[in-house]
């Protein structure tokens, strides 16, 4: 299973469509820049990491959609595509980075245009494969946090679908589960789009890790009455002075966590970390349609009543003083953040 | 509309059948003390004091079903029957509370088997009565915490449905729009059951009052935005100590209330506080099972993986000092809460 795969012979993007899932894995084939972007916007595929794969790859697809003949007219038409696909979710700071690191090589790329689609293809492999060798270490940074016999509360998703293999916070407590740690995982269901739900719970199938499902608000009776430990999760974007934003939610869990002292981690690539903004109030805040909160069934009947309207923030911002550490693949991050993320991340 | 409501002539209980709400409202005639039980287990009636109402109700049901003809042996069925209902749920206290008040007035009944049986009937009326004057108070007084403008945030269903008529926290919201005020409520969907999206949410709709779903996690990101101000929600035990035991998802909502310095209000009845539980380690959490946690459909896929497990605790507990004040019929009370609340509900 690769989340973000490219299909060499036919220059195609294959990604699982998760949107599907438990239900139905099925491998989609994406031809172009804006099947990319849509694919991003649609969800698809999600998850900080994987996005950025899929972003580079978007680029790779563009360059062979441009009809220029001069490295220049070409270098035009991947500026315009990078445009396209940097909207298609404006939170995860990974999509922004991903293209900006292929720009960047194909701005002082000197030899021709055939030679540029061919090294954007490369490049987006490279970007790949680095995730995967970058979440696995991240993923043994993390397990290092985990001890055997720990209950640990997951928000959203953040396995191998969220990035090209592994993943972040989903990637610890595999590898900790490889370790031979025995470890129990309450899935918070993570509402609107149930990623836990629907996606850590399959994940957690495959790896044969014990989990239980739980309702978001659940996670604070559970850390309360000492049924779990510790808290993981993932990120979109950590700002400078280390707040972070992640999937609705993540903000009421890890107040939860601190208000029984049990650890809060982060689990993100350096590439997730945004120097270049100072704190989580700066940070975009995606809204997202309102039937995503409104679809549910239960039973066959449809659970809200009809013409309800709905508030539906895609992510929240959690104060870096809720957050126990920082895990990325250089380390694990502890405060002083502003210090500390410069250290790694900037140096 | 009358939640719980009693037909002379038939000698029946009828119940609005809150788990068709909001795509059929449909009343339910119960005529024995056993479908009284069944009906709060399975909750067709919810909310404590709705609950409260059902059982007191059911109680005089028992009356008219036993065959005993000494006061004496109907008195042994009717402990009998209590028991039955007595165990139909186990967090809110006001099941018990009403059982222990039709139990002791019966007790103490000097008439014939027939009269006491009539005798319950008028005690469970007059039981239905009082609740709708208590809540009207209770409304009166939480109203009072209500400005011109607010924008609340709602948990679980607190509303008419929950209780014989006008409810609690949902109450003390209808009175301030009644009186003129300006209110947008941010109705937490309140999983598993989602009663915030079924029954809030259709009952705002009849009262004409501005209101938005909201997935239970995003009410952090709305207090830490501004863009609610104040938190709502009901109990279904108060400890003695001012603990609150509510709608599994109440502990982080008040949580994030008090990181963001915005006021977290109870709104109860007398008859929720219960004294003779020093605190809220003490109550009993029912576990309800997973398949509330697991039966939800998107689009016409279920979303959790077959065969998953789940955890469902359906209540949880807020520590008193996340409790900005309790709202009773009685006035509002303010901490020190073991004290206050002692000479509010013991005096």
């Amino acid at each position: 299973m690769r989340t973000v795969a490219w299909d060499e012979t036919e220059r195609a993007l294959h990604l699982i469509d998760q949107r599907l899932l438990p239900n139905e894995y099925r491998v989609t084939a994406i031809h172009s820049h804006a099947a990319a972007a849509e694919a991003i916007q649609t969800m698809v595929v999600r998850g900080a990491p994987a996005i950025g794969a899929a972003a580079a790859y978007g680029l790779a697809l563009a360059g062979y959609e441009s009809r220029a003949e001069s490295t220049a007219d070409l270098m035009d038409d991947l500026e315009r595509a990078a445009g396209v696909l940097r909207t298609a979710r404006p939170t995860a700071v990974n999509l922004a980075w991903a293209l900006d690191r292929l720009l960047h090589q194909a701005r002082r790329f000197s030899g021709s245009a055939a030679d540029l689609r061919a090294a954007l293809e490369l490049w987006a492999n490279d970007l790949a494969e680095e995730d995967i060798a970058i979440n696995r270490r991240m993923a043994e940074h993390g397990a290092s946090l985990i001890a055997d016999g720990d209950a640990l509360i997951h928000h959203c998703n953040t396995g191998a679908l969220a990035a090209v293999d592994w993943g972040t916070a989903l990637g610890a407590i595999r590898m900790a589960h490889r370790q031979g740690k025995r470890v129990h995982v309450f899935v918070d269901e993570t509402r609107p789009r149930l990623q836990g739900a629907r996606l850590t719970a399959w994940e957690l199938e495959q790896y044969g890790i014990d989990y239980e499902i739980i309702v978001d608000g659940a996670a604070g009776y559970l850390l309360r009455t000492g049924a779990a430990q510790k808290v993981f999760f993932g990120a979109d974007r950590v700002a400078a002075n280390g707040d972070v934003a992640n999937k609705i939610g993540t903000y009421m869990l890890a107040l939860a966590a601190a208000d029984n002292g049990a650890p809060a981690y982060a689990v993100v690539p350096a590439s997730t970390v945004d120097l270049s903004t100072a704190h989580g109030g700066l940070i975009p805040i995606e809204e997202r349609e309102m039937s995503e909160v409104l679809n549910l069934s239960v039973d066959g009947r449809r659970t809200a009543p009809a013409g309800a309207a709905a508030r539906n923030p895609a992510f929240d911002v959690t104060p870096s003083r809720l957050i126990t550490a920082i895990v990325t693949e250089h380390g694990i991050v502890y405060p002083p953040y502003t210090r500390n993320l410069k250290a790694i991340v900037g140096g």
